[in-house]
């Protein structure tokens, strides 16, 4: 086995130990690097802790470009990775760290957001998204469907009130874009209760949007409740079919064994 | 193939290549649409802005008439089409243009809101609907079932919290109707917090509401779940129910092969 | 046919042409009844409302007494009837008006309440509740330890932010009891504002108790559905079985006709 | 039958009438001092019910502490049920009472808390819990990657939302953590209005976060309900597995008795 090969087994591969340690550790740095950039946002940290911050940074981005430029290496085809989902992730995970330090201007601040695309890379390691998948493939065409329902639903809601409101409350509902914020808030049932309706109109609106929008909210509920046992049930068939199959292997085999012995 | 047929497949067939560029273009009209119908309510717009958006709005209105007036022209059946769901809809989605023009007073303010029907117009290219419909038929019966006794329920509360915060804030829970804002707010868990009980009572009489009540709204999310459940199993029967007769067409033409053959 | 039994077929019968009359004329004054008393407590209503109002009701309460009447006089078993579920309700939708016809008091506006019932006598006459009776029979026993649990819950959640809270907000968090009325408004997710945390460790166990319990308040969607689709399977089966039956019924009297023929 | 066997026939067993009640004793001893429990933080309480609650307190204690001894002397493993989850529930119910007596100090009021795991102690009695445990299992992968992706999620809006709103409210969104608590309280869609965006920015951002985290927090009610159809189904099938296993006993029977008989 090459040094690429072997390379490839505790990079690509977390069945084996050392890939599992190498994923941990990975995890691990990244959970540091995360909670890190969190507590730098805090006020009135101290110039040790900011120091430290920095260290914890410098070297997880260290890490990180190691393992990115390896990953490019072991790869069949590393431009095909440095162009895929998680290729550009890992890029931008390392990537505002080397134009902070380049252009150590007002810039930094505004790239430092980049950081977060770290959280991503923790997706990665998860093996049972397998089922998800699979969910999202079977409810991707209603999920579409209720997308543009719900967009349309939204304006709706937001053109209706915005005519019920305006004159009441015209800072509120200034325009159908301002009574956007409201829909939204609306129809998620978040309800801040910085913006309602005040006058009688926009009330009974408001109470027939909610009889419609919350029946509409509940459909992504059903949609995956529906996809999951579906996904169950294949998969279960799927087994099946593999017991099956080697059942009539075995089976075949007795019989070449039988045919043989005579 | 006629003027007519011609027509036909490409305004109603969206199979064809012709029909598909159609359709995305109504699409599109009507997504710019209304979107300068939102931009139009910003306030403070300049005079020049208002005359592109009113040149966008008059270019959408005549396509869309003459949408409308091709489709007349097209359908077997004129009349039918002028009073099905989407004729109504083609015809609410100019009608307030016309209105405007015509008498330009202070009415066009309140027929302008009409145009947001176009939103519906969206719904029409959509093929994905099917599932939707089919559950929508599943469930109609137990929908209705559910939307009496939400609506029965909603008066129980506004009556039951009607008599106990009444007395305590006669500005909010002024009567049974106002009390119903609250009931609405409170079981579709809004909560915009500009009305909700203070005396023990009422904080009790709520607590039981809740408890009901967020049973009640899981319902509708149940419904959907199940009815989706039930019509992918009722579309895999249909699909398998169509291989199975095309087996057997098969295995008969093979029967009737064999016995031509012997 | 006798008297009693032509009145049955009309009272308790909705399958006759009558029987649909009566229905629908009780449903529209229940309907009418309760629009009357909720009109009756808007503010500054005058004379004339209230007398038409007041002549309102004692059409109802006539026509409901005669049904109740009627209904103890067709029974087989009227005691049977007068303990049961609808009877109770008549017999409540019907009482505040004598004793307040009686005892012309203020205790008047303590029983005017009772009349809401009245909304319960709208369920009787949907057949549409077979399915939703099925579905509460399958998850009655999940539903009440649903309920423990819940109930388990709220009080851990009120107990634990009155320790947090205490100190901080003595006139909300007050004790245990008012802190419940924070532990219901948080974990059904209506939030009206009124009452929140503001210390770090009230936040933080709020942020632990709204992971878990926004879980808990989705069990009963779930159990809804996964009873639904049961339901709808069960039915099904139902239906299969009485085909099956019928079909051997047919064969065996086929075969019977057979060995008579033979 | 000894001693220790008619012990556990009576704590152990809930099927022998002995054994229902006590375990109905318990679980009104359990009610009664969490209620006791409650009312002691109730403000401006009179000495004597003071006295009365103390009363009460004690009585549970040394039944729960009665209990507790019995438990461990008829336990096959002692050791096993001190070290088990109900056993160590069994311990924090009495304990704080005892620190309390032994050190009456400040730290009382600290160990109080620590009475609520009392409630804990109701869900031993129950058994209906074991569909649930079957869906516990079903889920669990599930459940982890929900938890998971949800708190990527909740890190990616509070540190999105910071940098939108930071500038404008800096009291409110003073850091990554503090935006937490607007992450957690908008995601679960309880929306107190104590802190939201004001910037547009901030407003569009939570638009899609919203969009998304709604559709995310639907997973585990369809996680419930396609879980517990699956249970349903396995259930159903061990049943009939129990009949045809019963069946096929009898019928080996019938035949051995035949053979028998021959």
């Amino acid at each position: 086995m090459g040094f690429k090969a072997k390379l490839r087994s505790i990079v690509d591969d977390n069945t084996t130990k050392k890939g599992k340690i190498f994923d941990y550790t990975i995890q691990i740095l990244i959970f540091t690097s995360l909670t890190a950039y969190a507590i730098e946002t805090l006020p009135g940290i101290s110039d040790l802790t900011k120091s430290i911050l920095f260290w914890i940074e410098t070297v997880c981005i260290i890490i990180f470009t190691v393992e990115y430029v390896v990953r490019i290496f072991i790869a069949k085809n590393p431009f095909k990775y440095i162009i895929s989902f998680y290729g550009i992730i890992d890029l931008l995970a390392i990537l505002p760290f080397f134009l902070a330090v380049r252009y150590d201007t007002i810039a930094l601040r505004a790239f430092r957001i980049f950081r977060i695309f770290r959280a991503f890379k923790l997706i990665r390691y998860n093996k049972a998204l397998n089922r998800f998948h699979l969910v999202a493939k079977l409810i991707r065409e209603e999920l579409i469907l209720f997308l543009i329902v719900t967009g349309i639903f939204i304006f709706l809601a937001s053109a209706g009130i915005y005519h019920f409101e305006n004159a009441a409350q015209p800072e509120l509902f200034t325009s159908i874009f301002h009574s956007g914020w409201w829909a939204i808030v609306t129809l998620t049932t978040v309800g801040y209760g910085d913006v309602y309706p005040i006058t009688v109109g926009g009330k009974i609106f408001t109470f027939f949007i909610l009889m419609v929008g919350v029946g509409i909210v509940t459909i992504p509920a059903g949609l995956v409740a529906s996809a999951l046992t579906k996904a169950r049930q294949m998969e279960e068939e799927a087994l099946l079919e593999d017991i099956k199959s080697k059942e009539l292997i075995q089976e075949s085999q007795k019989e070449s064994d039988n045919s043989n012995n005579n």
